[in-house]
């Protein structure tokens, strides 16, 4: 089994998002600029969603426009629909992220939709953006629990995907939106969706911490297989269904624990617990993450 | 593999250890006997170690004498040498805690003593213990990376952890002393250690969160067979080695994740996260737990 490990660094998007002070354009460009210099290769960047919806990601076009261009770094856009993946063409990301819930209660109330109404919208976004050439991956959310529904049946999920494979997507992502997934939980489903779908899709991991249970998952998918985590800097991303709780995995911890048992990642850790810092003086509180705090190990800028 | 799970509660010593506030010997009482309402069953009460070298357990006589006494019930003393273990027994705790550091720098600074020297001591109390009739494990500690010599050869760890079951030792917890470890390594030594001692002894986690992979930790010691884990309400605890650090693994958090995950440890999760906002109280800052905060799933209490 490989020991390259991917990071999607979400923090421009999924950690920004739910913040209540809104970042400048200029700060969002800065913050990905950081990112890219500390060796971050895919990240999502921005989201093509109504700005109503999410006043956060209003400026995306611009955030795409001024963001550092290189051939080595894939810019990601999230989309919910046809007309969002159309126009994250059209702001010039590199990948398409398309979004769809394995449970009704949030299917409605995240985006006023069905599970099946959203999973055939994301059927068409797939196709779109494979015949515009480009990769394409799909986020499957709430697949560990529904802040509405409760548990949520892993059969859903493995459906979903199996869809998602045969619309042609490059990559199926499982997100455990509000942070409620134990390893076991984690281990299984991705067991199952890899037997589902093949060899041909690769897997990513999307966890929250908000209950300390997400870099043992984060773990578990490692173990399971899975090459590809998201994480943001500073573990920024709070659920708005759980205000007072932490937000994605930190990337400077990830990368802690994941250099420490040989993944190769790329990115360099030293150059990330600075951004966590940066991050917290935009966003004037503290970040999650406890690399900065405790310091690395054996040297105490984790270097190895 | 067995699904039944012991915690031991270390929130008396190892977490009040370090703390600046010093809780009144009632207050130490009201917590133990609030953590044996929860459904704990194993506290590490108190230790016997020299007031001078630990200010906060100087009343250690004076919390055993008051706690409760259930025939179900076991207080855990911890002890660096034979007359610690006297003082110990003398106080009537239940069974016997000794300490033997696996790595030079940190048996030179902690205990002024060798590895050796105090692995020999420990090998007399657990004689000593034993021929008394109680119960004694050992705790090895730095075993996954000590603050001054860095990294810690795993072979030392294994030679010391014969040693203690040749000594008679009923229990042998390995301890990341100062929060590096990774799952990796607590797989590939607790493994290491059975196949050393066999099956004959009982092996037992201790984690702390201070780099966020106490909890990933936790769950690779589960994965490797190991069924009695430390913890402490509240995840109180921090290092003396990185002062911005948090502690052990949280009692509340450590539930969550195991109950989630179909274990059963008879303790009431409901009713830890009280004696987390007890300690919260008495020690005059937060807790490092989460769950207190997120709240549990599917219910809000956690119940299942």
């Amino acid at each position: 089994m490989s020991h390259e490990l991917s990071i999607v660094e979400v923090a421009p998007r999924d950690g920004l998002q739910n913040e209540k002070t809104l970042l400048t354009t200029a700060a969002k460009v800065s913050l990905i600029e950081q990112l890219v210099e500390a060796g971050v290769r895919r990240i999502e960047a921005a989201s093509f969603v109504h700005p109503k919806l999410v006043p956060a990601m209003a400026d995306s076009e611009a955030v795409m426009e001024a963001v550092p261009r290189r051939g080595d770094v894939s810019y990601i856009g999230l989309v919910l629909n046809s007309r969002g993946g159309a126009r994250a063409q059209a702001a010039g990301v590199d990948e398409v992220n398309v979004v769809a819930s394995a449970s009704e209660g949030f299917a409605q109330r995240n985006q006023n939709s069905s599970v099946e109404a959203i999973i055939s919208e994301a059927e068409q976004v797939i196709a779109d953006v494979k015949q515009a050439g480009m990769p394409v991956s799909i986020t499957i959310t709430t697949v560990f629990g529904c802040p509405f529904d409760g548990e949520v049946d892993p059969d859903v999920t493995v459906g979903l995907a199996a869809r998602a494979a045969r619309a042609g997507v490059d990559e199926i992502a499982l997100g455990d939106t509000i942070g409620v997934a134990v390893p076991t939980q984690v281990s299984s489903l991705f067991n199952a969706i890899r037997a589902e779908v093949g060899d041909g899709v690769r897997l990513r991991g999307h966890f929250h911490n908000t209950r300390n249970t997400g870099y043992a998952n984060a773990y578990a998918a490692l173990e399971a297989g899975v090459r590809v985590l998201d994480a943001s800097a500073g573990g920024i991303g709070g659920c708005p269904f759980a205000p007072a709780a932490t937000g994605n995995i930190a990337t400077e911890d990830l990368l802690y624990l994941v250099h420490r048992m040989g993944y190769r990642t790329g990115v360099d850790l030293e150059k990330i617990t600075p951004i966590s810092a940066f991050l917290a003086g935009e966003l004037h509180h503290d970040t999650p993450a406890l690399l900065g705090k405790a310091g690395g190990f054996p040297t105490p800028d984790g270097a190895r």
